[in-house]
């Protein structure tokens, strides 16, 4: 961290903000320029406030040099972390394309939906139970009997399960259904939420807030992850910019940016990112050739029915289309899309790798 | 709501659109223009969902007439809702201001700074017990301790006092020693604990998320009235922009606007808007010009000890001085600024009043 | 446009807002919801002001319906136009690469340069002459001696040229050396410059303002368009947010929404969309992958010596081996990248096809 | 200026941005922490780019420490430059009311207005004849003529006029007419004609861009300066942000950080900053309040029949009720609006005052 004084900062003031520095055990290097005098914090700042020196007489303004993210950060896993899902690996060469409905519907709609994006290509089924609406009089999902049909949906087509939790009270109960926990935008700095999720041992995927710097995206995996859940996919979904052409600003510099900062696998969401189905073929196919290591999309079969989100849905032709370009781009730069698995072995899978990729990714961080 | 057809959009899909409207209980009325068909949907639109238009062939987009909020509305209760807090009234003639520490740290510091600022003129007590922060690694807070405090506090000088609830669980044992409850900016779209807070008949205050709308803002004040709490303040802290001279970008524009839109009584943080303690006397000056009900302050006896927000928070003889030129700008605008009550008086009108108030602002909300 | 009352709204206001509205040439149509009403306004609406409206006792607010562009629109031409510049094609089946130097330094580094960028691929050469600087104290760019050095590159290597054209005095200087004219960000709205590029008839790429809405790119090529310049390209170069890990946030999404709101060529800018070199490799495939008609890259032989854009410029090697990508790429959305025309020829086209380009493309238009 | 190393960056890598800084004449100072070295930059950093150093192998990122703008500093003159326009005084102890229409449509309607808003106690008359407007098909403003008739009003009322210019070629004409320049939020970045006006010995208003941040515009201010013209203000006139429940977002904060940051007078402009002349008054009075040390206001005789911003003017009654409210809170902060000159007087002051002006400022700013 540095210091920086006002120009007109007495000799007092810049010794008492050095005191002050050392008393929290940081080292301190004063440097005297033209016009201010900077005071640089080094060594362990891990008790240091910024706000403390903001406080001070004679103070202009702090700047952070070293990232605040620990776990998250790339040095601590410079070859980049693997999550192993059932036998779907993200992080590795592969992209992962997981796909489905919005919101679980009913039983017929998810299992139809499910078959439907298994044949063109999908690995992992996608499908809301509790959902997070902006009016308290719009459909809720259906909680436990949406998680049931979703779990039998995976029964039926073998592709393991991504679904949002959205309280403390409900982790188990999702838990015990789905095979990925998504923490959704909205509740990206819920840190009981985030505390709770990091002390159980099933992969994450956190994504980043409406207003979310991408720095703040790291801090909140880092509460995940210092509560002991290394298995953590952070996940771009479009920022809140000034642009209405777009319902949100699908920031996909975020996908390189996040590869550089952090070893967690990262994933695009173009149809939150940008809440309109014409837009979500050119983005996904920008997604992976900027290096996504997965996408997230919303199929439905009828999308002018669909309880929520059928404005930014595909139908299943036109997501089968996707999926062939998918591979031609993914191939141009170097990767190719998982390939689902097949339904005997990975329902069986399911409750075993589920245990054991606990270990892998947690030794893959410790490498 | 208002479906525009694209230029090339047949019949058949315009007869769609107008069926599927029908059915949902809308009355339409279509109108052809130079380009473009629209398509006006009224009635009652309960049913309607714009993503379902969206998604329709032949449509370019959908725009919405109405507001989405309902109890929140200033047409529910044009004269304005009081709130009313042990003689403390949230939103009529007089302005509160809410003073004390962004978190209780000691025992000393509370009550040392619950003296201060009740001595300045603050009539509500500030303190944060349970802390949200950005990193996992930062003071969280002395949680029930710190509660404990806080009413200790009370009980000495006989100010009401204000704490932030951060989760479902804990909402009951906040409830016990605190006042007013606030919901904080980051859980502003935390559905869960909206409807808990509903479901209390604690006043709430809530505050915009960093990338809140103004009509998101109320939209969550409507998940609260609609389960039945209809004492819930407003509180504008700042929105994030592109601009960093300011941490945040204090919106004081959605004081009025925040006035016209809706009956409730409406705070202005400026400390948490600008986190820039010396921008915090013109804004709050600026504020009570604007029309703010209430304003939320951080006051601490030593800023630069401060364990959180030392860098926004006044030292309490800035906080006086303060004071003296909040009076005489809210009599220029024709108000004045709510005194403290007197201590034995208001530690036994606490109880009493908690629970009258109840019915007081709900018949002003009937009014 | 559509009109919408306040509940409150008399019959008389109703009454003046359907009078106004028809002695401005509109045709009306007032719906009478459950607590509004909303009044369309149809036919030919180049006389209406929404401002008018907005003002009227008992108004709401107004909704526009109708894109407020026409040349720009995409129904003026839904085939798409295309630019052809000596040869080199814009907005067709091939992507075009322009590559160089942010500012030309000097004779030596510009040829230099030029040479490197054509024999990596790039069919354009860019460079600038006149540079708008944040700064008073910074390099403003080397003006005339400038273009004269980028017009022997072009000599040399037969590569058009484009380069920033920053005043109306100054248009006819630049014109004189350059093929394409650049309006830069800074300058998107400054409408005496726009209206004198637009009596010219040389090609134009006008870029986004750092906060330009894509609607308002779209009125400003408006502004170029109805001067009788119907050669008029698009580029995205990144938006002003909040996010601070990324310059700008290069808004890619601004692609596909320009090429289904309009029939104009889109190029991506992610040097300046990013400001990070490291981040430019991926970005340019993923804009390839959205479907930007073409690129603009900063190369420079020795980065961290030139005047300006160090940090987002490519070294001659780096942009070879981002060319090999891009080709890979390309060809997996179908398309191919621009070659560049052989030296001899294209000086020869150039002045040629500079003329007669201008029929071409505004035929494309009526056609 | 702090260079940040990566945490892998090689001594080689350290050496060479040290000498680097060295030949463009900066003193350096590594600082080694426990992950990352800093090399601080200090001394004479006129010849210092960063962009250069983000350019370098083993560099992550540089933090900008001093403010990039000199002139334009608070440091240049303490105690505050105090513009003088024909006796109305900018930046002293008096808050200067600036009203008028948006454009000058009429010889009767800018000369009623004028009279009407002198009679409330403006001082100074605004009045557009120069309009940059978003569509190339709305009205621009009549030009010439409407600088006749501004000068007109001028003789009538004896208010000093302000009108904005908006190219290069045009500020010798419309210095001919207007005792201060405009220079428009778009044209905030348009180099060229900041150098011009910077050239002139005419008082200058400088608005914010859209986008401009708070330093972006002392830069801007700077081109300015640094051609000689010391009068200049600066205006706040809102900024573009998420939020759409105001046209943009009045960004307040801005007038007290100006303040702090710049010796030059600060002027408020809630018309545009708001877009909504309900939120005009309450704004105007929060400006006042916050610190402004002049408002410029728009008023219209018949808004829903003006040309341009009808939605955002007052009704001369409306604005003489503000005029009597702005006194009010002017007072409660220790100051008082100024009052409009004798008309006899101000005339024939007009022409001296304005030659003596440019020394008063001057030695304002070397005092």
């Amino acid at each position: 961290m540095v210091v920086v004084m006002k120009p007109e900062a007495s000799q007092a003031e810049i010794d008492h903000v050095i005191k002050r520095a050392a008393s929290m055990g940081a080292q301190t290097q004063p440097i005297t320029g033209e016009s201010h005098t900077v005071i640089a914090l080094v060594g362990d700042l891990t008790q240091v406030q910024r706000a403390t020196f903001d406080a001070m007489a004679g103070v202009q303004k702090t700047v952070r040099i070293q990232d605040p993210y620990k776990l998250a950060s790339r040095t601590t896993n410079p070859e980049g972390t693997v999550i192993d899902v059932n036998g779907i690996r993200f992080g590795g060469e592969q992209v992962v394309v997981m796909a489905g409905p919005c919101s679980v519907e009913s039983r017929e709609q998810i299992i139809q939906t499910a078959v439907a994006v298994k044949e063109a290509g999908a690995s992992v089924l996608r499908g809301g139970a509790f959902k997070p609406r902006t009016s308290p009089y719009s459909f809720q999902g259906l909680g436990e009997e949406g998680l049931k049909y979703l779990a039998e949906a995976r029964e039926v087509t073998g592709l393991p399960v991504i679904s949002e939790v959205m309280t403390v009270e409900t982790i188990d109960l999702v838990a015990e259904y789905v095979d990925i926990l998504q923490i959704g935008a909205r509740n990206m700095q819920n840190y009981a939420l985030l505390q709770a999720v990091g002390k159980t041992r099933r992969p994450v995927m956190l994504k980043r807030g409406l207003s979310g710097e991408i720095n703040e995206l790291l801090m909140c995996a880092e509460y995940i992850l210092s509560n002991g859940n290394m298995q953590v996919m952070l996940c771009e979904r479009g920022i809140r910019t000034y642009e209405t052409a777009t319902r949100n600003t699908f920031d996909l510099n975020a996908v390189p940016v996040l590869k550089r900062s952090s070893h967690l696998p990262v994933v695009a969401d173009p149809a939150h990112g940008t809440g309109d189905w014409e837009l979500v073929p050119p983005m996904s196919l920008a997604a992976v050739a900027a290096g996504a290591d997965a996408l997230i999309l919303e199929v439905h079969p009828d999308p002018e029915s669909a309880l929520s989100d059928g404005d930014q849905s595909l139908k299943p032709e036109r997501f089968a289309d996707l999926m062939r370009s998918l591979r031609r781009v993914a191939a141009a730069v170097g990767r190719s899309i998982a390939t689902p698995k097949e339904s005997d072995d990975s329902a069986g899978m399911a409750g075993n790798k589920n245990r054991s990729t606990e270990e892998t990714s947690k030794s893959a961080v410790l490498a």
